[in-house]
Order: structure tokens, then C-alpha cells, then sequence
């Protein structure tokens, strides 16, 4: 499929940025965290969240250096949020993507260790953007919206929520949605938002670029679910029908698969809309969200 | 003693610009985890990183809002750090200051995710300070410091290397000072820098407070491995000797009581050299150095 193969090539130049921002000194005594850490980079993704956020920026006609930081620092922040949401005491999984978990094979302490020290280093490598473009005072909004988006206002305050669901409460529609919104659409929202900043879109743009991106990142995880009972078992790589032997409520469960799928195509729907009533134009990230919310794997 | 009450009126000062910058909302689904970070943080501490940024930022003259901000996120870093640490995974800590740590009150889960959250919410609440005075490039080199002496270049780094100190190695000379100057040291250095930067001090003069306060972070790590040996039991509120049962090899095991006593004097002698040759005064900042490191608990 075309968009398949543009996407495994974005995913490369993508992948190319993210190499060059990843500590790279292997002789001091705490190399170990740093092998860790780029163990956890390495291990693949479909690099989803830099490559809207540079798709976004090219809407906007950006074309400076200045993006480069914030797309290695995304990537590490949503890397570091796998590699702690996989620890022992969160959903202990020791396989991701076929390989050993970063916790399985460093241990629990350098697991721990090596998620904060991505968590940092994402700070440490956007900050960067302030030597590149030092007067720019939208370097400054997207430094604020990737702290905001992946802080307890957003991606941590949706973990935590998903983690007490499963623990202790059930799970309400209302409390679902808070889930889907914060764990898996702040992240996605904070991609395009930066994006649309360093490209020079005015805060009017950005708060539409925001909603855009809600819907795009709650489609893409109710996508997820409707995989997870539909999906081709191959395809996915994980076993189909997971989320329901383990009871997990999901978007699914409460709505049934029929809704599930008219939601989707409502949402891509709305985010497409939103897009092209830009006076701008960036087809393949047209076909990009329609890819991310209507694939099957 | 004259310095004791005069730094327990600093640190309440202090507390209240922290308790004025960590997160309120009581109300989202996430509200365990503001409670989780907000207990940790109150817990207590002698609040010497912020109190030290605060007075060397004075030493340069420096009295605008824009330090708040930064004095709030360096304590929330430190306190992050102190609840990673107490992890079952880490040192297994059930107490600290008397209290039920973190993770022992909220679960290990929530004791993870307030970390992260603490780390993250740290940089959210630095970067304010890119509002509160928009144009001051001090501002920037200041964010850069503190990301970076907070990451695995620094506190981190000296982290990983003190874990597998305990568990792999046992240790060198060059390996404890490695940890001494990184765990200990680097939080004291940016504590210091940042004041420095934004009290308006040349490179030239932050260069000469990273040197003093590399001094000052050694110093103060040496005397508490000194009062683990001599320290009154109740005046420390911990088991003197901890360090020797525990076998842990510590600065007066390498180099004995008396050799540990003269460098902490003279360390802290050049120390008060650096601060007494700069063409400013800040007398309090004498006598806490002073204190910190020739302190009795």
C-alpha cells in the first residue's frame, strides 16, 4: 500500500533526527543508563508522534532546524512513559514489539532509572531549541505545551487514572474518555500544537490544530480497540481479543463494535474537515490521519 | 545556635514559595497523584538547594519574581528523586523522617508515576519563568542547568552508578567520588549556577560558583559520612554506624576519620575563599556554608 511505504520512509528521516539528539559519550561510569536508554529509542514505533508534529510544521511552511530537538524529545517522552508502564508494579509486561522489555533485560533499578533519565533528557534536548532560535517566542509556547501535555494536566495524569481503574474502581464512560483523552491524546495534541507554534501558526490556528488533534488521538485509540477484537492476529502482533480476557473496559465494551466503528469515521471525519479548512494544504498528512485511524495493524 | 533559628526562618520563607507553586486541583479523576506529590514534597527537608539559590542570587543582586519558579522545581527534582530511590527496586525504604515514604503510603505504582509526575511538573514550573521576564537570556542558560545537572549527566548519572555500586562492583576511589560529585553535587551546583545566571553574574563568575559549589556538594557529602560514625544518634535521627553495617564504602572508609575531617575543612576553607574574593557580600551565605558542612546533624 503507497502510504505504507511513504510512511516507513518518513519513519526513516524520522528516525535519523531522533539517532542525532540520543547521548552518545559510552566511556562514563553511568553508560549503562545511556545503553538503556537508546536500547528503549532503538527498539522501534511507527515514530507516529514527530512525524506529525514535522508534518504539521510543514502545513505552516516551517522549515528551520528548530523542530529537530522537540522531535527527538517527543519520542523520548512517550519511549520513557513504555518503559515505566511496563515496570513490575505498573502492567509488567516483559516483551514489547517481540523484544525484551528495557526492565527485563537491564532489571527493575536501571528500568526506573533509565525512564527518568529519557524524561530529563527530553527536556534537556528541546531546551536546545533556545540556542537555535533564540528569539523566538514560540519556542518558549512549544517548550510549555510538551511540560503541560506530558505532565499530570495530560499524558501522567491519564496513567495514573488507567492504572487506579484497573486496581481498584472499575471503570466509568466518563472516566474511559478521561483516559483515552489524557494517556493517549495529550501526547498526539502536543505534536501538532508545537508544530503549528515553530511554524508560525497564530494561537487561533493552534487551539484548531488542538481540537484536530483530540479527535485524530481519539480515534486512533478507539481504532485500537476495535483491532483488538476485529484485527488480524498476524497483522497486529499481539494476541487478538486481549483487552477482553482481560476484562479491560474499553470504547468497545460500552459503545459495541457498530458505534465503535461510526465514531471513528465521525471523528476522522471532523479532524479531516478541520485540516482542509486551512488555507494551507499537506496532502500526505491528509492521508497520514486517515491512515493512523482507519488501519488494520 | 544563631544559624539554626536564622535557617529556620529561611526555610519557612522558602516553603512558602514551593507549597505556592505545587499543583492544587483536588478535583480531576488524577487528584492521587497531586496528593502522592504533594505529600512527598511537604514531607520536610532542610530545603538547602532552593535557600542556597536564593542566596546566591542575592549575592549578585538579583531580586525579581523570576527565581520563585526555579527555587519550587529544584526542591521538586530533589524530592523526586528521594521517592525513585525509596522504591522497593532502589533501596527499599519504608521510612523517611519518620514518616511512611511514598510509594510505603500510596502503592508502588502511584510511587513511580508521582516521581515522574514531580520530574515533569519540575521543568512545567521552570519554564514560567520564560513568562516572567521573556527577554532575560539568564533565563535560558538557567533552564539548561537544571536540566542538565539534573539528568544523567548529573544527579542520574550518579544514581545509576551508586546502585550498581551495591549490587555488582563493589567500588573504587574514582567510582565514590564519581557518585559523590554527581548524586550529591550536581543538584547543589545548579542550585547555585541558577542564582548566579539570574542575579545577573558573567560566565566568568557562574564558572567560579560551579567550582565553590562543587566544593560545597563534596564537603557536605563527606560530613554525613563522618556523622554516620561520630554523629549522636538522636541529633541525626538515624542509626549511627549505618553505613559500616550496611558495608558501605563511604569517603572516611577510604580515607579514614582524620583524613575525612581535614578535607571537609578544606574543602570548605577554599570554598569561603571563592565567595569572600567576589566584589560582593552576602554574610548569611558565609555562615550557611559554614553550617552545611561543619553541621552536628
Amino acid at each position: 500500500m503507497e502510504i505504507n511505504k511513504e510512511l516507513s520512509y518518513r519513519a526513516a528521516e524520522v528516525d535519523r533526527v531522533i539517532y542525532s539528539y540520543l547521548p552518545s559519550d559510552q566511556h562514563g561510569y553511568q553508560k549503562i543508563v545511556m545503553e538503556a536508554m537508546n536500547y528503549s529509542v532503538l527498539a522501534g514505533g511507527k515514530r507516529i508522534r514527530p512525524i506529525l508534529m514535522l508534518e504539521t510544521y510543514k502545513l505552516f511552511g516551517g522549515s528551520s532546524k528548530a523542530i529537530e530537538p522537540f522531535m527527538a524529545a517527543i519520542e523520548m517522552i512517550h519511549t520513557y512513559s513504555l518503559v515505566h508502564d511496563d515496570l513490575p508494579a505498573m502492567d509488567n509486561d516483559m516483551l514489547r514489539r517481540g523484544k525484551p522489555t528495557t526492565h527485563a533485560k537491564y532489571g527493575e533499578a536501571i528500568g526506573i532509572l533509565a525512564g527518568d533519565g529519557l524524561l530529563n533528557y527530553a527536556f534537556e534536548t528541546a531546551l536546545q531549541a533556545l540556542d537555535i532560535e533564540p528569539d523566538n517566542k514560540a519556542v518558549y509556547k512549544s517548550l510549555q505545551v510538551l511540560a503541560k501535555k506530558s505532565g499530570i494536566y495530560g499524558m501522567i495524569g491519564g496513567q495514573v487514572v488507567d492504572i487506579e481503574a484497573d486496581k481498584q474502581y472499575g471503570i466509568s464512560k466518563n472516566r474511559l474518555d478521561f483516559i483515552y483523552e489524557l494517556k493517549t491524546g495529550a501526547l498526539i495534541e502536543a505534536a501538532m500544537m508545537i508544530g503549528a507554534y515553530l511554524g508560525g501558526a497564530t494561537q487561533d490556528e493552534v487551539d484548531q490544530i488542538e481540537q484536530m488533534a483530540k479527535k485524530i488521538g481519539l480515534a486512533f485509540q478507539i481504532q485500537d480497540d476495535i483491532l483488538d477484537v476485529v484485527g488480524d492476529e498476524a497483522k497486529l502482533g499481539k494476541t487478538v481479543g486481549s483487552d477482553a480476557k482481560n476484562q479491560k473496559a474499553t470504547y468497545v465494551v460500552f459503545e459495541g463494535l457498530d458505534k465503535a466503528k461510526d465514531d471513528v469515521e465521525k471523528l476522522t471525519e471532523d479532524a479531516i474537515k478541520i485540516l482542509i479548512d486551512f488555507p494551507y494544504e499537506n496532502i500526505f498528512l491528509e492521508k497520514l490521519i486517515m491512515w493512523l485511524v482507519m488501519r488494520d495493524k
